[in-house]
């Protein structure tokens, strides 16, 4: 490609500072350098990790800096060493890697590679401590390693996960984050069996994924659990055959559960990150069979507390990070479920806006309204 | 045989009040009921359990009582309904049983029985809530449902596993409590793969052969943790091969497994009963892939208390209960791992005494030496 080793001038999200609305500057785009590659991005959604980072509340300000993890594009041109994406590929990039090489990546069970686990701290790239973004000379920073909020980003090659061409990128394209992250939870992780019966805790993106899972493994009743039940409605779309709301009911809503199921639910997944809904997530379960999940990110000084006899009746708790899913490897599997049609993504899908109204995509998230904004790149 | 359906008057080892000698009396053993079976006993051993229950600290107390659940046997004569079993079988009782017709006796995955799960405050049998045990008309209650301190006892048909008529008896009377807790909870539980580290909190009879079941399952590091340096000699035998005592060490015992083994060990088993070792054997797995197991059994107050970011790094914790075995469906099968070579049941039986000197193995156990006295009641 002609631009294949030179800068490349294109349009760019810029957060200037916390909280503040993004503004769409032209930046420059350093080439990939060895394990790099360079995506142009197509399409791109905003997950509510851009917005807490850039809110930045109680974190070390990154400033200024271009967000976005959640995205589908084509690479650019690739860096020395990069022999398995060219240019032309379709791809996805992941905010956590694969590198393929560490004990983790080289275990069957895990998926929080050494080298490529996310770090929300770093704003550069991994090998030369350098950013790929500046605008006069002066660097802006990355973000989870992604930075989708450009027409051109660079990514190290062990965070793109190459997928089928023929995928639409503007619908997979929300399967680079939460989406991938709930479903996993249950079919990875949970492991419903058919005809049994899964309560999700919390109705956000994440949970209504968990909830999408539990329907594709032949769960016959999905509970739906939030604080809001302005969730219910949609989720109903998900799979979800029952609702509560823990307000309507004086009881612990542990036994209110276990009073709906003859003892306790098979699976839980919690998708809150509240730290009372994870020990209730886990407390709900069935003894002698019940299997706990949680994936919400606590606050830092949460503290998960039950009385052990509760582990001893053969209950389990687990806790995944991205669905238990290898970006690289597993990745283009979760598209192809989509190919085949028993994923369904487009029901996650309820904005779209152009680049140039990026803002707009915080404000429906800051309400609270739907479920992804997808951001066309090109419009 | 011609005693069938006749009261038997036999030898058994009384306990009249908490704390006080077991005192040898003549008993009547009634016949069995329906679904119920009578067992001439040949060998039993003393458990931790019965100890703790004829202390009775802190427990309603149920006197006068016949304790005793460890055990092997040969049927004598079957009460109404009982075609699994008939006279002259071979059997270990079981302190908990499998009816083979609830929720968790149909799941693959529970062993907790809902009509026959351990209940250590009923001293009488469930169909009639009568005792089987009388001297002068007057009852003597019962325990676990096996009292095998008796050279008869009455049991109901699902607490009795029927097992290889060729096993000796004197022998594999030890599998039907701890060795086989601490077995399953590795096996069947923590299931290490070939080659990994797994740390074993608690080095008595449970914790040894949670060893044993490490070094059947071809862990190459087995890392031994006790408070009493005593036991670490004896622990060798059963696969140890490396040992804390959290005592030695200014650090968590935590960091001290996370630096022996580059990060964690790939599973724990934890035979302790102290809470703080249940917090332990969690957080020392590594992250990615670690498995604990909690197996011992905790205070009534006590409560498990760790940081949810612990499981969101990708650990499982689980509890088992009789080492995940199904009481009569799966204990034959551990009696042949024992036929087979693959298990060692000689290492565990460090003493042996006739019926008369019960009372000594209470001493032995209560003095900490040695692992199972086996009480042979024929001597
Ligand atoms: N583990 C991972 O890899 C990973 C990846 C992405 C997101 N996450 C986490 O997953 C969680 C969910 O993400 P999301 O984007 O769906 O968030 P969201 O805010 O859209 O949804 C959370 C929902 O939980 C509900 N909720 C909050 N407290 C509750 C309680 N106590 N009981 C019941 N419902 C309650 C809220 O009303 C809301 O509807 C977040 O904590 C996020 O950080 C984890
Ligand atoms: N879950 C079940 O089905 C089942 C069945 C039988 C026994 N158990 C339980 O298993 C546990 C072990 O039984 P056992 O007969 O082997 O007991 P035991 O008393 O012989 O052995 C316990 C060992 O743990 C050590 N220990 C205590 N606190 C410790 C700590 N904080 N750190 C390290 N080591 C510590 C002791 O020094 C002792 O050597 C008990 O709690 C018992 O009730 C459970
Ligand atoms: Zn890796
Ligand atoms: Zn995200
Ligand atoms: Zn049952
Ligand atoms: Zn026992």
């Amino acid at each position: 490609m002609a631009t294949a080793g030179k800068v490349i001038k294109c349009k760019a999200a810029v957060a200037w500072e916390a909280g503040k609305p993004l503004s769409i500057e032209e930046v420059d785009v350093a080439p990939p350098q060895a394990m790099e590659v360079r995506v142009k991005i197509l399409f791109t959604a905003l997950c509510h990790t851009d917005v807490y980072f850039w809110e930045a509340k109680g974190q070390t300000p990154v400033f200024p800096r271009i967000f976005g993890h959640e995205a589908g594009g084509i690479v650019e041109s690739v860096g020395e060493g990069v022999t398995e994406l060219a240019p032309g590929d379709h791809v996805l990039p992941v905010f956590t890697g694969e590198c393929k090489e560490c004990p983790h990546c080289k275990s069957a069970e895990s998926n929080m590679c050494d080298l490529l686990r996310i770090n929300t701290d770093r704003g550069v790239m991994l090998s030369d401590g350098q950013s790929r973004f500046s605008i006069n000379g002066k660097p802006i920073f990355h973000f989870v390693g992604t930075s989708t909020f450009s027409e051109y980003t660079v990514m190290h090659v062990g965070c793109v996960a190459k997928i089928n061409p023929e995928a639409p990128l503007d619908k997979v394209c929300v399967l680079s984050c939460g989406i991938s992250t709930g479903l996993g939870a249950t079919i990875n992780v949970a492991k419903p069996r058919k005809g049994s019966t899964v309560a999700i805790f919390g109705l956000g993106a994440v949970g209504l994924a968990a909830a999408e899972g539990a329907r594709i493994s032949g769960a016959s009743r999905i509970i739906g659990i939030d604080l809001n039940p302005n969730r219910f409605e949609e989720a109903k779309k998900f799979g979800c055959t029952e609702f509560i709301n823990p307000k309507d009911h004086d009881k612990p809503v542990q036994q209110v559960l276990a009073e709906m199921t003859n003892g306790g639910v098979d699976r839980s997944v919690e998708c809150t990150g509240n730290i009372h809904a994870m020990i209730q997530a886990f407390e709900c379960v069935h003894d002698g069979w019940g299997v706990a999940v949680l994936v919400g990110v606590p606050h830092k000084d949460a503290e998960f507390k039950t009385h052990p006899m509760n582990f001893l009746n053969e209950r389990t708790l687990k806790g995944t990070f991205f669905g238990n899913y290898k970006p690289r490897t597993d990745l283009p599997n979760v598209v192809e479920m989509y190919m085949k049609k028993e994923l369904e993504v487009e029901k996650f899908i309820t904005h779209s806006v152009p680049f140039s109204e990026i803002n707009t995509a915080f404000d429906l998230m800051h309400r609270g309204e739907g479920i992804r904004c997808i951001i066309r790149m090109e419009d």
